[in-house]
């Protein structure tokens, strides 16, 4: 077995915790929503995951400006598109199927969880499609919006450039107006996903350039809509002149891209001039929450795998055992399993609570759950991601030796994992988002409310007094504290204009609140099996929801109050560090 | 620059936190300790360092039987035996130069941190050296130990089957004996460090193996020696039948073993019948404190890697800049450093200071030093080891893509340092024993002492009552009052005869240990940094010394608190973990 999507988990977090039955609506039934789930799954697990291991090791050979994607893909691409997949969430007027984000947030994590670099190609393109939906101009969208939508064609993001990685103010590209709408670009392009691919017939790449008398810095950026083939059938003048040799991802090809090596690639502006940057950002909640989805899928793929080794392989006695136990017998590495499986449930939780508040954002709740959702992106992204990193290794510290040997793909599922952590903002710049851009939304009122809501699952906990829930409602209460005390130093921090103070603590307050939301995720779902449970539900997966929360308060959650030690007395570092990084 | 040896701060920490100069006696002076230390870094930084990428590049192809080291190892090896490093810490009699562990641990570090790969190879072979020397036959000492202290002979340690990893109980292998002195050797072995290789015309292999009517368990494991070519000349029956695809090492050939496919391959029993298993034990403390120095080593490289390129690399304004930043300027880039750097620099005192209490062994202090160097060496095998995964992680992520890029060779460290923690026994073993074997020793007495010790450090801090230390006092205070909780708790449980609950907090007890231990070391460090400082010394480096402890007590030892409480309330999931792993 390489991956299985865990229909019922991911359809009891979506009921549970992120209330996906007033998301359904009255057109969709949780019945309707569990058969898309399940066919989805037979795709990812019958279809995709199978070519995990393939795409590692063939990679996307680069040849005569050409990239051969690994054997099956083609073939996976062309049965995951006709089944309708990749518009799932998109407007129906575009040939989408119109379900909300929240159920297509929990097919993305199979995707990915089947193939991180399998399910790089229509994440990029589901960018492209906001992007254009939202900022295009009618003709681009009656050209653009169906083939993407349908997947027949995918889009890339143009945005790095060697000198220009987080900083996009710093460049180069140009773009100059031809007269007739339409634009000349000349630019160079690197670590472009699927720049070039033979996937599809046509590639719509999304480029940021600078028109000529542009403001300097993030003002003066323009986005385009350069197509590899030009509406007329002619190649348009853009290639990609070479390939990344990574880590991991390797069935993803990540491109240098050349724009205008024979005068200038033809395209077309999308949004208004020097606004391309306002039109990144309108499509960048979903596609962060989406790379935090890859990191579910990831995390819960290595923990499948770390699970099933640690029941086959047989080594040493647990305390008590006659004979030579299965490795799961032992506490230590049932430490590190519960470890794997909460971090991926919480991580779950927040991610699949970020997609329902962008779903609640088109609905009556509207700006305060657009601006909910605004908050948790940067959370689902780098908590998820960060986890990610820690639970791949912990999968491969579970298979002890045979982890270290490519053979098992547990060290894969590391070096894959571990590009998700950079892009799309590294989670450095997402805690700087999430302090400095997020914290003060609404002058603190969206974090206040968002620590409310945790407050009232920690007060159920405490309320349904359950013997099975150990100490977990007194630790959620206290991790609360501790974010509420946390998120009381950076929000002064930040009104008594110290930036570097806030600034200082952001990558632990991210932590800080990734954890305590991810414990309140887990403690919501363990309050909801509760319930089954005492309705006569004997599913046995209710009592696992319940010790797998438990696990969570009582051993990870734990690092609450330090964290917050850590945001709000541990900033002198800025003063000193000049010092004690010399020499 | 690849890597540059820290002989000043080494030096600084072999003096000032583990006492080098008691150690060196009255035939060494600290400036001869320095000679000696700056000229390994010569070799490591100029002979050894280049070789890592080209080692990772390379690998090391097998064919026929035989493996050819990657270009330029075999000159390199020559060099650095040439040296007479290998025998740096060895017996005179046999060769060796008699230094003490504690000089040799530094160098340990640097070979290491110069290339992992490379260095494999030394250290299986002084494993050889210590076990031929305690247990050996005089005639088995003759005929090899000179050979292997010279370095012309590399050893190797043969423990894993595919059925027998942790578990060594489970070991197949036989041996018979030929009524001669000699045995015949007959069984499969894997994850064979420098099996085979071209850098020495012999190999000495330690082979682990049962006698027929043997007990079962590990009370019926011989050792034996087991030469690639026999003393005539002729080789033995045994070779080299595969060789792994690994995460990393790639330098460092890592084969599957055939020991008498034609009869029996011909051996020496080292020790007595039944009793390999403790020669292994002697030179356990030694071989895994050499493991953990090599998590030092890799996290060092890192470190300097990571702050080459965040001194360079320009993104962003820091608060108040006017132009771009280097992103050594950003409080977020500046933590992940610090972060890096400090736990680095605790790792290497817990090791010098492991290394320090061997030698400690030897002299007038003896059993109760022996006792702390077994108390220590759990811990400065997986927290150095688990520090490099986190430290070669940040490493990556401070390159931002260029980290995912195997160009820039961030992706190497951390893909190498990804098996320390699991060889020579996976860091959950030696939570294990640490928690299981070494606390119990002089019951609790080991363990109390070094907690007072570690007390006297926090004194001295909160009597100088240095501004500049900030709360690293109180924190170091907090952070040993949480180990000691944890571990009266831990030998209450061992005591009460509730191994389980020892047992489930084993690997937290082990991190809480480490942490605390290393924020001593470095607040020692800090502590003689201030003394030199009030003495006039007006090198910067001493003001660096007190930074870095600072930030790593209000940023990182803040984490005590919690682990101790996972490691006193969290223990229940071992009730619950069948339940909570199932589905």
């Amino acid at each position: 077995m390489t991956y299985r999507a865990p229909v019922s988990d991911m359809l009891f977090a979506l009921r549970h915790v992120a209330g996906l039955d007033a998301v359904l609506g009255d057109d969709l039934t949780p019945d309707d929503a569990r058969t898309i789930l399940e066919e989805a799954a037979r795709v990812a697990d019958g279809v995709i995951a199978p070519l995990n291991r393939i795409g590692d090791r063939h990679g996307t050979p680069f040849a005569d400006g050409a990239v051969t994607t690994p054997p099956g893909w083609k073939e996976a691409y062309r049965t995951w598109i006709e089944g309708g997949w990749n518009g799932l969430s998109a407007d129906p007027e575009h040939g989408g199927q119109g379900l909300p984000l929240l159920l297509n947030a929990a097919c993305t994590e199979m995707w990915n969880g089947a193939s991180i670099a399998f399910g790089l190609c229509p994440l990029l393109t589901a960018g492209g499609i906001e992007a254009l939906a939202q900022h295009g101009s009618d003709d681009l969208k009656t050209r653009y919006l169906g083939k993407l939508v349908s997947g027949e064609w995918t889009a890339t993001m143009n945005l790095t450039e060697p000198q220009a990685g987080s900083d996009l103010a710093l460049l180069r590209s140009r773009a100059e107006p031809m007269g007739d709408g339409r634009y000349r670009i000349v630019g160079a392009k690197i670590y472009i996903t699927y720049g070039e691919h033979d996937l599809s017939d046509n590639i719509v790449h999304l480029v940021l350039a600078r028109l000529k008398d542009a403001p300097a810095g993030t003002r003066g950026i323009s986005l385009f809509l350069v197509p590899k083939v030009l509406p007329d059938g002619s190649r348009n003048d853009l290639r990609c002149s070479g390939l990344e040799h990574k880590l991991g991802i390797h069935g993803s090809p990540t491109c240098s891209m050349a724009f205008g090596d024979a005068g200038g690639a033809i395209g077309w502006l999308i949004g208004e001039e020097n606004r391309g940057l306002a039109c990144m950002f309108t499509m960048m909640n979903s596609a962060r929450l989406n790379v935090g989805l890859q990191g579910v899928g990831i995390a819960e793929r290595a923990t499948q795998a770390a699970l099933a080794y640690a029941r086959e392989r047989r080594q040493g006695k647990a305390p008590g055992a006659q004979a030579t136990s299965a490795i799961v017998e032992h506490a230590d590495v049932q430490r590190m399993l519960l470890a794997m499986k909460s971090y991926t449930a919480a991580s779950r939780g927040i991610c699949y609570l970020t997609a329902a508040a962008l779903d609640a954002a088109h609905g009556p709740e509207g700006q305060a759950a657009h601006d909910r959702a605004s908050l948790l992106t940067p959370v689902a992204k780098a908590f998820s991601t960060d986890i990610a990193n820690e639970v791949t290794s912990l999968g491969v510290q579970v298979h002890g030796g045979m982890g270290f040997v490519e053979e098992t793909g547990a060290a894969q599922h590391m070096r894959d994992a571990r590009i998700l952590g950079i892009y799309e903002g590294t989670n450095g710049i997402q805690a700087i988002d999430l302090v400095t851009r997020k914290l003060p939304l609404r002058d603190g009122a969206t974090v206040r409310a968002q620590i409310a809501s945790q407050r009232r699952v920690a007060e159920g906990l405490l309320k349904d007094a359950d013997p099975a829930y150990g100490q977990m409602g007194a630790r959620l209460r206290a991790g609360i504290e501790a974010l509420d005390r946390a998120t009381s130093f950076q929000l002064r921090a930040l009104t008594s204009n110290r930036p570097e103070a806030a600034l200082a603590g952001a990558s632990p307050y991210l932590r800080l609140f990734g954890l305590v939301q991810g414990a309140a995720c887990l403690a919501q779902a363990a309050r909801a099996a509760r319930a089954a449970l005492q309705a006569g539900d004997t599913d046995p997966a209710h009592a696992a929801r319940i010790a797998l929360a438990r696990f969570f308060a009582e051993n990870e959650l734990t690092a609450a109050a330090g964290l917050a030690d850590s945001v709000m007395d541990g900033g002198a570092f800025t003063e000193t560090a000049a010092l004690a990084l010399a020499g």
